[in-house]
């Protein structure tokens, strides 16, 4: 079936999918908007692509999966990188979610606004928002370096999705002001991930 | 297994996953913690329950899962609610990622800011939050009708967690300030899904 990656490249949620893609040795083909044109905003995209006005959404032949982690989740289902146990794939799933709910919108949210929009642009909201997520992405980041204080990986001692979900935007949060070197075992993980065979950088 | 829920039983977060294991005809016990006085942030539940500090947590055994939606997938995995086909499953998990980044985060933050913590009580910061989560929670909702218009649940023509992760907030809008009145698709399945069998209501 042929695959077709909706995306912008500099979005780590657009990454995901491709790492997860490279992972499995899929070739997956790319289409490129820019967020900040408003080009996922246009009727054709709401009518044709995702009435979510969102990117990242993998096309699979005529059918759209929107949303970064159930992309992954389809491209990946059934491989080695979703576990066949039952406990240990609804655990990839909870750091899946946490990611979306307590790290993306903190540790991502403030890489865009900081380093793509600019802070001297940011309206007076944004800028009374920076205090609260700057606390919220440390704490993030501080749960997981202590989940791989003495692990290798998120779940089952191996790699799966909960990684490569966490990794997109975890190894290039400095972009946001993030300070990674206080996040000894993060930064050890990053590495371990980005050794793995097959594994594809986000500017590739 | 022993199922033993970790709860602050008004929270539609935590309902998911009573009205899943009753869907599924899973006895499972509950404990309840009261987030406003703090009881999930003291050293005890960080140590022994969830190092998030959040609630809910589904406890297995001695094992535990954080992430209202990845608990609802860990009992429901194998069974009706969880779609065998692969695009139906990846679809499935695209509403729930949907239901985390945005709907809850506006339909339900509204509800417990106005009907739990008090609009008089709400910080200055919470107040200037409040056009923009009004908007992006009304945004959520016309996707959701938009997809219900034609269809009797989510995915596949069936109900599934997708079904039950999206009603737990979405039934209670009321109390958000969100008038379904101007949903009547998501009115319609509402009454659906609360005429399902086995059907338990959030007070039970």
């Amino acid at each position: 079936m042929n695959l077709i990656l909706h995306e912008y490249s500099q979005s780590g949620n657009c990454y995901k999918i491709r790492l997860t893609a490279a992972l499995l040795g899929l070739p997956i083909e790319r289409r490129e908007y820019d967020i900040q044109k408003g080009e996922t905003r246009t009727p054709q995209f709401l009518a044709e692509v995702n009435p979510n006005g969102r990117i990242p959404v993998l096309q699979i032949g005529d059918r759209f999966i929107p949303e970064s982690n159930a992309a992954c989740f389809y491209l990946a289902d059934g491989s080695e990188l979703v576990p066949g146990d039952r406990f240990d794939r609804a655990d990839m799933l909870r750091w899946m979610f946490f990611e979306q709910y307590n790290h993306e919108p903190n540790v991502a949210t403030l890489r865009f606004w900081l380093a793509f929009v600019g802070e001297e642009r940011l309206s007076d909201l944004q800028r009374a928002l920076l205090p609260g997520k700057r606390e919220a992405g440390e704490a993030a980041l501080r749960l997981m370096e202590e989940h791989l204080a003495g692990r290798d990986y998120f779940v089952a001692g191996r790699l799966s999705l909960a990684d490569i979900a966490l990794y997109a935007y975890t190894h290039v949060a400095q972009d946001g002001g993030f300070d990674l070197g206080r996040y000894p075992a993060i930064a050890a993980w990053i590495a371990r991930v980005a050794a793995g065979p097959a594994y594809l950088p986000m500017s590739a």
